[in-house]
């Protein structure tokens, strides 16, 4: 069975990887390129042609994804879709998003020069800005909002000139939307230390978290830290300190896998010299189940009440973001997990607790994700590092995984 | 008894108040009288001519001290010495330090029209740069440091051309030290918020608390919020927390009277999507003795060790300042005690938690302090405030003091 099973050409892929990162490649190692920006644009004009030259048609959508399609022989049949993102964060690293156009690219590639058509069309998709706004992805499920001032660039620009400068059209994003994909399967890096620390090669993802940030005030009394004995003083960061143990602890001790962390706190007038009178925290909090976030929220709330009762202060808290979590589909992780398995891949299965695009196409059609290890779990960053040979790995499990979908989606 | 005492004049001695406090006024109300600026000159010159048109003799020291002196009856007695600063921080109140001086001026002033002479001379004295270096007060006791470096102002400006300005000269700083003075007693407004809170009108100053600060640093791992699972990380607010929560702990449950606080922390790299990689954060201690405090020290030293050993961070403790206690002669509080049992002035013992004059000049002599309430515990603003009758209150029981000292100190 091994030796009978197509596989994609390893060095003709990592070629791919290295060739991309050069498109705003940055002195350090890392990359550069910041959605809508002119690197970003050379890219996906490199990687539009690299999809024709696999035999695919291209087109870009109202949103600007760039959708290239190879073929099916059943003529109305819907898509089965991969692809992912080739934008960055200001220093981001080769791997981050890129892998999984590339590979969709490569499993192409692979089915091109052995003759081989599917029965449904296989479509590669470079989703637009999937680091800050994931217009692209949302676009597609019917997500996007109304207002087009929430997609304002940081520099002030309007998401109309970005949007018109890679090919979309602001005025025609509901267009984007689509109800013809059967599936969709992402590989992506980890970007987390699960896959290296349990030393697997694939990490079979049962779905994208969902995630609650909250923006936390405290109001103390600031006071001469020498002259304000201890019981008369109403002390900020005394209560922040007690909110961020309680988010930790909440996190570290309730069964489950959610993550819960404040990464954000600065106090005022922040002088060694005086009692904190004011704190401002952010909490940041995912997990796969909607109702077991509802539940911890829950508890966070109820404990920074207690907080601000026993420390004499005034706490405020902000909701700022709530994104559902998207559960992957059981049929395409048990074909994954199989595929694993022919392969002699050692899997596990985790959540993902980073954004990806599938979040949101999953919200319109069966979604799943494949992941390959990260280096010491470092993403965002020019260190940012998975091996040939892991790329490849996860290359062939999208491969077979297509193989097998074109069985099961009739 | 209560009829034949002796007391100062309080319409006067506020008038004092606020004549000093029009220079350097503030558009809020709040005074700036920098040492050694403009300002801080003309307040100098200002209380020199009240302390001459006061009967005393004036000088300035080679610490640029204003001394002004009341002579006693016997020729070669030394003397009983009070006073305080007029320098301000950059936006001060009317009473620190100034009620100190212009008390010693008023009661003067009521010797004088009382024609009251003491066996003791009697020295009001203006201590240089109390806010910054307190280099007035450390001169009298001779605890100058020898690099004249070690004073250089914000701005740059040498300390020599800083002594020079207000009539003082470095070279001979060492001249300025004293043994002629028998006891010190300073009035001063409390700048907390205990005889207040107590609803006392005189504090009986039990000394002047030492003083440690140390700049903490710790290093954890910075990484991302959502992929990094809670038994994988190294956090370094979760560390900071844990310290944070351990000096209020120490502070509040040791018996005693010590104080301590985290002022100042800040977290890096401080985003919401990043689990902390550092934190640096800085810890005040006071308390009036110094073996407890080391006892302290050594508790907060062993804590922090472990919550570095659990939190799998890294953590340096750097002491950046340490300060001796001074305490008060018990026959001074003694004495200050009695005199508000014959005036009816409900008092309390407490100590000072904020640095004084007396603590420099209590190396040397016999120190004693007073306090009048701060409304509600401010100092350092505009908003200080103490009522024209306290600052009459514990200037009476200054003059009557002063009284009962020159016959204990023989």
């Amino acid at each position: 069975m091994t030796l009978t099973l197509l596989s994609i050409n390893c060095a003709r892929l990592n070629q791919s990887i290295t060739d991309l990162a050069n498109i705003g490649r940055l002195a350090n190692g890392g990359v550069c390129r910041l959605a809508f920006t002119d690197a970003d644009l050379l890219a996906r004009q490199t990687v539009q042609a690299w999809m024709e030259a696999a035999g695919m048609t291209t087109r870009i959508d109202a949103a600007g994804n760039v959708i290239g399609r190879y073929a099916g022989k059943i003529a109305d049949a819907p898509a089965l879709a991969t692809g992912s993102h080739i934008d960055t964060v200001p220093v981001g690293g080769k791997f981050d998003g890129c892998l999984g156009v590339l590979a969709g690219i490569e499993v192409v590639r692979t089915l091109q020069e052995n003759k081989i058509r599917l029965d449904h069309p296989i479509e590669v998709i470079v989703f637009s800005d999937e680091e800050r706004s994931v217009i692209g992805s949302k676009a597609m499920s019917g997500e996007v909002h109304e207002d087009p001032d929430y997609y304002v660039r940081l520099d002030g620009t309007p998401i109309q000139d970005c949007l018109a400068k890679v090919g979309g059209d602001w005025e025609r994003i509901e267009t984007a939307q689509r109800t013809d994909i059967a599936a969709f399967v992402e590989l992506h890096v980890e970007q987390g230390g699960v896959l290296e620390h349990a030393q697997v090669p694939i990490g079979v993802v049962s779905g994208v978290v969902g995630q609650y940030r909250f923006a936390v005030n405290i109001k103390g009394r600031p006071n001469h830290a020498g002259t304000t004995p201890m019981h008369l003083r109403k002390d900020a960061l005394v209560a922040a300190a007690q909110i961020v143990l309680l988010v930790n602890q909440i996190a570290s001790e309730t069964p489950g896998d959610q993550v819960a962390t404040v990464g954000y706190l600065t106090v005022s007038p922040n002088a060694t010299n005086t009692v904190p009178g004011e704190v401002d925290l952010r909490i940041d909090l995912r997990d796969l189940s909607q109702s077991h976030l509802e539940m911890l929220v829950e508890q966070l709330k109820s404990g920074i009440a207690a907080i601000a009762d026993s420390t004499l202060t005034e706490i405020e808290m902000r909701q700022t973001l709530h994104i559902l979590p998207t559960l992957a589909a059981p049929k395409i992780m048990s074909a994954i997990e199989e595929i694993c398995g022919d392969l002699k891949l050692p899997n596990i299965q985790l959540p993902s607790r980073a954004g990806h695009d599938a979040q949101e196409v999953g919200r319109m059609t069966d979604m799943g994700m494949i992941f390959v290890p990260s280096r010491a779990g470092i993403s965002h960053s020019e260190e940012e590092y998975t091996s040939p040979e892991e790329c490849a790995q996860g290359t062939n499990v999208l491969l077979q995984t297509f193989l097998k979908l074109d069985r099961l989606y009739r």
